[in-house]
């Protein structure tokens, strides 16, 4: 790993690392076992490993479909090559079931079947908590236009309807996810892609027959078996790194 | 006022009370002096005759614009009659200048010109303190249609273009001001109209010289001189009754 400490860091978020990649408009990008939410931090050992597997896969098939998003190709167990892109300072979320803030904010009982998928945009920004905008303070302040929020309104739903399929395939409810969208540029145009990871970190998923949680709300809600949450999906997706639980450790630092 | 003691009460909300009206299809609405601000209550001596006169003014001149309001005729010093109408359980605030909850949530300092006009949509549940909630959340639980939403933006754009300038004139910035519509059947008809109040209550007006605050805000951070802003207000629209402050008492109870 010697030329890795040569890297120059882009970017430290909670859960990775964007390192300059090997080419021009690329970016490599780390993932950690670190989890954070809200106020609470910790570690997920293995968590790293798996969502970069998990993430791979997901958007491998994205791109197959045609709704591209920034993955290249994963580069080791926990690190994949990804395009550079100009991050829209949003938080896309789709929601199926009703969960989290949504059931929080509107009381609507967990687990209830919203009538029909409902898109959310939140601004993100630490230190203001990621408030919930909609599409006038988007459109006011810039941050998107009309044509991008119905770019990434109608590539969310697209990954809504193929997520929910998968899932269900393997059991899963997919009950809500957030994606993230970037600029990509080529000359003079301009297309959206989707950026960062699709992972149980950014899903929830709950389990078909028991409802059990799959998902990061076992960290955030302290309900334990935390790691062996993330491993069962990535084992009903097939894609559980064939030495097991033990090979999940992998290098824990970058250098 | 015998006969207003066997008067059906409709609705009794914090600053108004609504009762059955004089034939089928209308109300009478009655202005209080109470004021209430999330935790805080309290009264503001004169708000209920001024707020009164001030959304009777207001409705009457949008009417003759062809913005249509419930508002019918000011009936005595506290009660107004109105068109009965089937609420819509959103409030619709459109702000010009970052303030209130707009400043607060997405870090911009009160007093900052938004770069344009920017509707929001809050959905009107007091146990949940009126969540903000987008299009997405209005269309999806049915609370309003599509086209609803656009005949409200588009009115309540419309009311923002009037009430900048008539207060303007009269030496008063709109910072911000929420709406209620109603719909109204006529037959197999249905037309969205503007309900409720427009006052210092629902309106945030600062002096266009000092900044100097002269509405609800007084009350809702204790800055005093609550009443002499709410006359203030009808003095320059050139609407204080006439017996002046002393008037302004008039009976403070509804029977």
């Amino acid at each position: 790993m010697a030329s890795m400490s040569r890297r120059r860091q882009i970017y430290e978020g909670k859960a990775k690392v964007l390192f300059e990649g090997p080419e021009p408009g690329t970016l490599v990008q780390y993932f950690k076992d670190d989890a954070a939410a809200q106020q609470k931090r910790g570690t997920i050992t293995g968590k790293g490993v798996l969502n970069n597997r998990i993430s791979e896969y997901l958007m491998t098939k994205l791109n197959e479909l045609g709704v591209q998003t920034h993955f290249v190709r994963r580069l080791n167990m926990r690190e994949q090559l990804v395009r550079e892109v100009e991050i829209i300072p949003l938080q896309v979320v789709v929601r199926n079931v009703a969960a989290g803030s949504l059931a929080t904010r509107l009381g609507i009982a967990e687990g209830t079947q919203l009538p029909r998928s409902i898109v959310e945009y939140y601004y993100k920004s630490e230190p203001l908590h990621d408030p919930m905008v909609s599409e006038e303070h988007i459109t006011a302040f810039g941050w998107a236009s009309t044509q991008d929020l119905d770019d990434m309104m109608a590539m969310a739903l697209r990954v809504n309807d193929f997520l929910s399929g998968l899932f269900l395939g393997v059991g899963i409810r997919l009950v809500d996810f957030k994606l993230e969208f970037g600029r990509l540029w080529n000359n003079d145009e301009m297309r959206i892609i989707i950026a960062d990871e699709i992972s149980p970190d950014s899903c929830r998923l709950w389990d078909i027959k028991t409802n059990d949680k799959m998902d990061k709300d076992r960290f955030r809600e302290d309900l334990g078996q935390v790691e062996e949450a993330y491993q069962e999906v990535a084992r009903r997706l097939g894609i559980l790194p064939e030495g097991g639980p033990a090979d999940l450790k992998g290098p824990k630092t970058m250098q």
